[in-house]
């Protein structure tokens, strides 16, 4: 089965920006069993979107098209795939339905632009749009399919997820597809994967075949396991097997076998045990605090955090003594342990952290370069206190450091 | 003249290695009036990279091709192109010659297979690879240009300088393609489209034509501007006066014309008038002040950042008065304006921001429905407060919070 992504989008066409899609759409068509033989971007064009569709269509089995099914002039993917299978475009008044209702509920006008969205070329299925305005299509000629799916990534990707789930996958097979996300934390890719290869070179031939994919993301490294079986109840036991084995190997380096996040993972680590939290931070500039926050019900045990940017707001804010700051800077063991004792005192919660470290890009210094950070996590009457030397730009600095952070405080409640 | 990048190996077409080269080669071809309108990504097959060639010489009048030059077997480039353009490979005296010598220097053997690396289509220019075994070639057929180059960054990058300067450039009368990023802030992309569109269709067909596209950032709209000239004056002459169009149709709502973030803007607003600043944040949970403190040297004016999560932080840290709480609820503009001063009055700095919101998922009532976000903005003697309605999920209400609350702050500054 032979496929073909294309990205739209013509500032995809320029230095600055590269198309990421085909990257997660390659390894959802490759768990499907179809080969991505192609890769294209291609502006916003519609001559030269006509070409390609039509080109790429001599030879594809699936294409995949990501991008240009926005509401505005240079949106031109339906009018392409529409003239390359000599469809007319009509309206299709479910979606319309649906931009009206969600322009009604933002209470903002609803342009004639807009309704753009919802011009389907004959015979299209769409796709449910759950993070945005821009609907997915779905497309049959002959025994190809053709898939259109909106640009931005954080719309793209549930409907790609929901696109393989319900109709790639079925059709191609009936075989069913369970996948596993096993998310480890503090460990480099190259390191994991030649710990977890011996492991999984024996999957792909077993009873039920695993395919297995390494993914180094910004926060953390993801093993994605997926098996494929006439029976869904037999994937997912050998999935369970599976996950059991690098669980064995690896041990607490791994947060979760369900693609959940290191602090979704601590939120219910403390909300399970009714702890409360309070943050101290320097550094991390209120990053940590903020993404304690992204999980639902966060607001259940964080009490506050407290963003300590100069050493006046150490002091008067955390308690600092400034004899200690003066004694061992503030980038120190004993003003990280300060901080976190300081805003876990005035909080009066169970649990305190404090972060403080040299982001870059001035700062440091041949003793404390750039990414050195300081943390402290204290629980009960258990302090940890750790100093980290972390690499990268200022932004990535920071990321890391609230991964190692929030890490911390993972395995000092899972002890 | 239209460009198009081949990016050949099959390894480009996992979900783990991305083809980067066409982001530099589109640069160059940039800069010498070549205008990228496709760019492919085509496994080691024969087949494939033929049927690509084949199909790209339809249209293409400059095609860059890089990797698969290599001496391995997967490596076909040049094979595909003999066979595309329909010429014979013969082997180049010279460059048999060049890898026998370099071979004895580094004292290894040279192997059959290195020997492929000088068989070349017939007229073939070879082109010196500084820093590797692979040659690359310059092809012509007719008016079209074909250029092989390596596929390692390392390599391909002199290689690409050299040809654009030696061969490139004096061909094409040295156009010069000039570009600008215009960001706006707190409009929507159709908006934004419906009000430039009129603009910048004109900009089309004007005497130096101005090409625009239009990009939906989550924290910002932006148009880039793109127009060629023969000369780099010129082209830069008429997107200044381009921007000025877009500036005097967008008054405030444009945030920067050279891609400077907002938070970056606000920074420099801050420095350049040496003013402090103390953030008090809720709904946030501490991404307003963490990306304040994004900005390299933002020490120099964020003091701090208070997340008063609970509303006892609220009472403790900001002195926002309980009554107040009582009367309004904490997601109230009387309480964002409290939270403002509280911090600017304890921080003594002389900016406050409050911001006090509802992210969701759960929390929002009939009155107040979840994305319902009151932001105050204090310096000087002046307050504004405004309360907004944000859609998205929790993380989009809260990216779009700080951008309300950045902007908020920008404007205040700029007044």
């Amino acid at each position: 089965m032979k496929g073909c992504v294309i990205a739209v989008g013509s500032e995809l066409l320029t230095p600055f920006r590269q198309d990421t899609n085909s990257l997660a759409i390659t390894a959802r068509l490759n768990e499907v069993g179809v080969d991505v033989r192609q890769k294209l971007v291609v502006g916003d064009d519609l001559e030269d979107l006509s070409a390609a569709f039509a080109g790429v269509l001599t030879w594809s089995d699936v294409l995949i098209v990501t991008g240009g099914l926005g509401p505005t002039e240079d949106d031109l993917t339906r009018e392409a795939i529409a003239r390359t299978l000599d469809r007319p475009l009509e309206l299709d008044e479910g979606l319309a339905e649906g931009l009206r209702r969600r322009f009604e509920r933002a209470g903002l006008p609803m342009r004639a632009n807009n309704q753009r969205q919802a011009l389907v070329p004959r015979g299209a299925i769409a796709l449910a749009n759950t993070r945005g305005t821009a609907p997915g299509l779905w497309l049959e000629r002959g025994t190809q399919i053709i898939v259109l799916l909106p640009g931005p990534p954080r719309e793209m990707t549930p409907m790609l997820d929901a696109v393989v789930r319900d109709r790639l996958a079925p059709r191609f097979g009936g075989a069913s597809l369970v996948r596993r996300a096993v998310r480890l934390v503090g460990r480099t890719e190259s390191d994991v994967d030649a710990q977890a290869e011996p492991i999984y070179s024996r999957w792909r031939t077993g009873p039920v075949p695993i395919a297995t994919t390494i993914l180094a993301m910004p926060t953390h490294i993801e093993l994605q396991l997926s098996a494929r079986s006439s029976s869904e109840a037999t994937a997912a036991q050998a999935l369970d097997r599976a996950v059991k084995e690098l669980q064995a190997s690896f041990g607490q380096a791994i947060v979760s076998v369900d693609g959940r996040s290191l602090e979704a993972v601590v939120g219910e680590l403390l909300r399970d045990r009714r702890l409360t939290l309070a943050v101290a931070e320097s550094c991390t500039g209120g990053l940590l605090t903020s993404r304690l926050t992204d999980v639902p019900g966060s607001s259940a045990y964080v009490e506050r955090g407290i963003v300590g940017y100069s050493n006046r707001a150490k002091v008067e804010l955390l308690g600092v003594p400034e004899d200690l700051l003066a004694a061992h800077g503030a980038v120190s063991e004993p003003v990280a342990r300060a901080m976190a004792e300081g805003v876990r005192a005035r909080a009066g919660t169970d649990v305190g952290i404090g972060v403080t470290g040299i982001a870059g890009p001035d700062g440091g210094t041949p003793e404390k370069p750039v990414g050195t950070v300081a943390i402290a996590v204290q629980y009960g009457d258990v302090t940890r206190v750790s100093t980290f030397r972390l690499l990268g730009d200022r932004e990535q600095i920071k990321l890391r450091s609230v991964q190692a952070a929030l890490n911390m405080l993972r395995l000092l409640l899972e002890a």
